[in-house]
């Protein structure tokens, strides 16, 4: 494939643009480092005008391409096929504008979230979405639709996407959306590229929404006999109009387990735990507003919550809270420290979350596979690491398929869904083909043919037949 | 057309399906009653299997098919075309599920606006949409994804439809979105087909999202010596933190015109009055939340306005409440009664609503044609009448044309859209053609084409080409 080097007639700047065997191995691959790719190219753009040259390029020759962005995903999104160009938007992460005057941020998508997060703060504004991954890139969250800990409140990306600038396969560069609040003028195009994992279009620049900052915040932890108890009371908690910010759910043996990890890795602070050690589960709750309306939303709480809880403790001062927000922030990765694990993303209507957490510990003790399960109570995003633990890779791979189809099928039966907020990838296009009507795959392959006729956009990923 | 009576096959209650020209006039029209189309028949479908059928009869024959909600619209969405079919659902209209442990609820298309909204706040439950016109139905609000008055806290209709049920052209059922909180699973066809102006496929079920009815609200209205002095105000009250509900700017010779109008229909109520009759200009907001919140909000308000106001007035009560809010929603009726009027639906970036609304009197003083502006500051959505006055049709069609053009040319020099929650409809198609990139019209075009080949949906409305 001699014509790839035509490329650096786009990309001049050598530093920029790496040929085959020469790529990196971590760049033909996703966060897990499990399922490695083939590249024919690796490309760091650095404008709107080159990534539609690229495509250009890329669509005349029919070569796939391969959006990248912090390359944080754990689906395989970012595995490329067939000696495919990888896009990289590392260098592509300005942030453009921030308009006081209209609530809005203008950013390349290489930006990433923890260090928009932070900027927007200093100004005294919030970007809501707070996906568990800080270190993942704005793009690669539109891509997605990522949710995060916050969504209870505020809802996931897509609420705060309002405007795209887009590069079809063709390299045909397209603006959709804009700074208006309402919009009934013709197609919502962004919002169907919201959370399409890179198969219409690639994303060179995002307008996105921001609020004011809230004035303070508060967490606490709920502590319980039991993880049903725990789940039993979070719809009476956004029955209660306190609206918090996160409601989310542990059980006891996983914060220890995280506690242990978090210990290991840095002795000096032995001191990280969290408090009533003999419940069973916990609630981390936050609000955020102003003093007053924090203060009358835990006070209701309390009440709420006084007959089905062991105890309410309210997270001191930042220090504090910031330690047991650590303790959730690690759980993937004090399983991983110990085995192999597979991190599933399954959501499901809030009412059937404890049914689908009973049905993973009865599953659990069936099978005899480890299955931690931890995540987003306040809105059914239930995160789960199946743990391989001793197991050679044979079995592994056996027992984790036939235990990974009775999940899914069962999230199926709840009314739930494969992925709130990971996408399909690679790794769940099976499950995902398994239990989507037909009539519903046509369509979606249908409006992939209208975007992108040669299928060289992510062709082997997500919905894509 | 002989075939077209087949339709008694499948709609076999005769009193739910008139052919021809024994079809009312009102049905081939809008709400405004200007443009006429043709039918050859009108069906009220009762199921979605009806539908279903209906469209495959069409899909074979070739004929064009028009929904019709409560035909409320007022961009001639619902001028039927070419011996078009008229499918109203106005039979479909009942309310089939509230979950109240997942805050939805699941109705047919044709259920009205204001019914829905008084059953679920019997419910203690709340359904934040609030477009103008109560009488539309959700079906309506869905396809041209309404706002209203209360978007400026809650957002658009979009925001609160999870699910719905589609019919495509061809008579496809398909069932779009879940009870699920988040969803990376697949192409997000729910979202490109609200606002869509009936033109993918028609809606048989929408699953709506609910809040907590919100413990209590209150408007308040301030008063200014200028238009320009409310406008400036708006970004200060946005940028406070004290999340408003509505935030809506009547200049006080609009309000003279809406008293008059109410005091003259019904002289009982002579005593509608809004306070400060000497000013030039109000804003009217509203809060909602619990008291407590709602009290904060309004003490912090005043504080902000208090140099750039002439005075701030809570409204005591429901009855005034509720008085000050009739004057605000008969503005249009108020014009109606002296003369024809053109409604535009015009969206401007909200740093932009006091040049576009500036403008709007320049053009007017230089033209000699009134042009009534009010509508949703909080959001940018600028509600224009255009008025007729005593012009000759001829001089009347000339002069609003050109009116339009320099309205709409405006709008887009300014970053504005020409439809924020009217549609474009056949009203507005030549000025979206107008200031539409060629690009986005051929891809919008291309996923109609994945949609509806044959083009038999609402095909001489909005973006078809």
């Amino acid at each position: 494939m001699e014509e790839i080097k035509q490329l650096s007639k786009i990309i001049k700047d050598e530093s920029r643009i790496i040929y085959g065997e020469k790529i990196e191995k971590k760049f033909l691959s996703d966060t897990l480092g499990r399922k490695q790719g083939k590249a024919s190219a690796l490309v760091f753009v650095k404008s709107t005008q080159e990534v539609s040259e690229v495509l250009k390029f890329a669509h005349k020759n029919k070569i796939p391409v391969t959006p990248r962005g912090a390359g944080t995903n754990l689906v395989g999104s970012t595995v490329p096929f067939e000696d495919a160009i990888i896009s990289d938007f590392s260098q592509m992460n300005r942030i453009l504008e921030i308009d006081r005057e209209n609530f809005t941020a203008t950013v390349e998508p290489g930006v990433i979230l923890q260090d928009f997060q932070k900027y927007v703060e200093s100004l005294g504004l919030f970007y809501p979405p707070d996906p568990g991954e800080k270190m993942a890139s704005i793009g690669g969250n539109i891509a997605t639709n990522a949710g995060g800990m916050r969504a209870v409140k505020y809802g996931v990306t897509r609420n705060y996407v309002m405007g795209l600038e887009l590069v079809l396969a063709d390299g045909t560069i397209i603006q959709t959306g804009s700074k208006n609040r309402k919009d009934t003028t013709g197609l919502d195009i962004k919002d169907l590229v919201i959370g399409s994992e890179g198969t219409l279009a690639v994303i060179t620049k995002c307008l996105l929404k921001l609020v004011g900052k809230p004035e303070s915040s508060a967490s606490l932890l709920i502590s319980y006999d039991s993880l049903k108890a725990g789940i039993e009371s979070v719809p009476l908690i956004l029955n209660a109009n306190i609206n918090p910010t996160a409601v989310e759910f542990i059980e006891r043996k996983v914060v220890e387990m995280g506690e242990n990890f978090l210990n290991s890795i840095s002795p000096a602070e032995k001191n990280i735990h969290y408090p009533d050690a003999d419940c069973k589960a916990y609630l981390l709750i936050t609000f955020d507003g102003s003093r007053a309306e924090i203060d009358a939303a835990i006070l209701k709480l309390k009440e709420i919550v006084k007959n089905i809880s062991r105890g309410v403790f309210v997270l001191n001062g930042t220090e504090q809270s910031a330690n047991i927000w650590r303790v959730r922030g690690c759980l993937v990765k004090s399983v991983e420290a110990v085995s192999e694990q597979e991190p599933l993303d399954i959501v499901v209507p809030i009412s059937q979350v404890d049914k689908f957490v009973e049905y993973v510990n009865s599953l659990e003790s069936e099978t005899g596979m480890q299955m931690i399960s931890f995540g987003h109570a306040g809105d059914g995003n239930v995160h789960l690491c199946v743990v391989r633990g001793s197991r050679s890779e044979e079995a592994w791979q056996k027992e984790l398929h036939e235990n990974l189809k009775k999940l899914y099928e069962h999230t199926h039966i709840l009314g739930g869904l494969i992925s709130g907020e990971h996408g399909l990838g690679v790794s769940k296009r099976e499950f995902f083909f398994g239990q989507t009507p037909q009539e519903n795959v046509a369509l979606m392959n249908a409006i992939k043919q209208a975007f992108d006729p040669e299928k060289i956009l992510n062709r082997k990923i997500s919905y894509v037949k």
